[in-house]
């Protein structure tokens, strides 16, 4: 068995156009950049790519588009989870299809304070629906943005049920104290878990965690990179520091939009600052607090870098 | 300028097959009971019909098998809010092309702490997107379980830039002083609420409220009419009193799955135990605590029917 897709992966940002449809050639150029500047591999279509802001069709699109141009498919995982069964099964049966490393998914979100039973049934609906045993599926644990969440206790339900199906977790708690607990409980089963938390990377890596996936990545991909290499190194350690201090200041502005308005700079491309509704791009007086704030953290601003050709 | 629809709307619950697909006939047959049995109108994919669980494929063949069956399109408000500013403004358009009274649309609400101009610019971006001014936009405010939810400041500006476009509200929050305050706000600009919580209909009534859509509406709607018509009536207080105990009674229990449970036993159809994962259908235990209380509390249960025939 070859190991599953680890490391620094990215929940790539998603261009948009001024009238707010995908712009899939800066995405695409930004995939490929990611790709040659510090990532392991991509989550196409996570939180932070503001997946669940473009139907279906959008975003089997813009995979195939990825897929076309050359972008590796072992590379991506795609996340696929909607509030729709029928949605979720369409968009992983189409991962596994296109090749995809892996999907990963959310609870199903707009009913709230539902059961653990409801959410294993769905979860056996999305599996047996997909019926593929090629499927790699990533849980998706966001609490703060999903409300719904995964128990521990369903985590290992799901384990038990589909050994080498469900492989894996982003733990997007932002807790620590959970991230440990999941790599303690279920490491021991070939299960990956991903903090979706940089600032506590090297500490589980030392855990035995499998990388992470971060929003954050999008602009400090070779940072976490180095951390997670030399993880066993004393530079790590300090890496980890500066990383952790670039994240505070990040985390007073809208991190979605400030991601963008960071790239934007660094690819001196104002289409990079648009998001879609509802989210708002971040105003420039904002922009220019922020990058004081980052240069103050000690920030290694991206090279300003055009967008990358695709073919 | 004629009325808009008004009076007492059920949002229409959907059966579903063993396998987790709507079922249409049941879902068509009821729709056509609900008429004949207390409803003005309903709404096609509120919340109580389990919406966002289904895709937009399955939403738009559901609503066009029903008018292709001579249900009567304007009396239909069908909701199309989806996380999707692309899947809300393709249900918004086919319910307009299709004839439908209104659509009823939620704010976008997987991310949280959205901004009142980020959900200004969601609903420009779909009243421009749908670009019709045979649009009735009705507004979803429903916190408890989009966590996202209207302002009144927001709810003023998008009637402000869309008279006659923008023309009521659901106010699902079941907090009858908003309630109250959306009345007397924006009552006089021909600006419909709807309290989504039958409990305060009749206060609501004599303050001007348009009628409601509330899930109970399912199991009581000759009830509800009966307030409706005699607002004045001394007879309305004493049949708003046992509205009032038998939704409390029912609220003991998750509210889908007990409606559910309840046209079951009255079309003695175990189909309709059915709910799509994450719900859970009512365990056989539950349900019989559930008809010991609402019994209790006074409720008239429907006469048994068979589901009816639909063409």
């Amino acid at each position: 068995m070859t190991r599953n897709l680890c490391g620094i992966l990215a929940p790539a940002l998603t261009a948009v156009t001024d009238d707010f449809r995908i712009h899939e050639e800066r995405t695409l150029a930004h995939f490929r950049w990611l790709l040659e500047n510090g990532c392991d591999g991509l989550v196409v279509f996570g939180t932070t790519s503001e997946a669940n802001s473009f139907s279906v069709i959008e975003r089997r699109r813009l995979l195939e588009r990825a897929v076309s141009v050359g972008i590796n498919a072992k590379k991506l995982i795609v996340g696929t989870g909607c509030c729709s069964l029928a949605d979720s099964i369409e968009l992983t049966k189409h991962a596994v299809q296109v090749g995809c490393a892996g999907a990963l998914t959310l609870p199903p979100f707009y009913y709230k304070e539902v059961s653990d039973d409801g959410l294993f049934q769905y979860f056996v609906s999305l599996i047996e629906g997909v019926a593929d045993e090629r499927l790699r599926l990533y849980l998706y644990h966001i609490p703060p943005i999903a409300i719904v969440s995964f128990s521990l206790a369903l985590v290992e339900k799901l384990i038990a049920k589909y050994p080498g199906i469900v492989v894996g977790i982003k733990d997007s708690s932002g807790d620590w104290a959970h991230t440990k607990d999941l790599i303690e409980r279920f490491g021991r089963f070939a299960f990956d878990v991903f903090p979706g938390n940089e600032s506590y990377l090297l500490a589980a890596l030392e855990l035995g965690a499998a990388g992470c996936i971060s929003g954050m990545t999008n602009v400090i991909a070779e940072s976490l990179q180095m951390i997670f290499k030399n993880w066993r190194h004393p530079e790590a350690k300090v890496r980890q520091e500066l990383v952790k201090r670039v994240r505070q200041a990040l985390l007073k502005y809208p991190a979605i939009p400030a991601l963008k308005a960071i790239i934007s700079k660094t690819r001196d491309d104002t289409v990079w600052k648009n998001v879609r509704p509802p989210l708002m791009p971040l105003a420039e007086s904002e922009f220019l607090g922020l990058a004081a704030e980052l240069t103050a953290a000690g920030f290694e601003w991206p090279k300003t870098t055009p967008n990358l050709p695709i073919p």
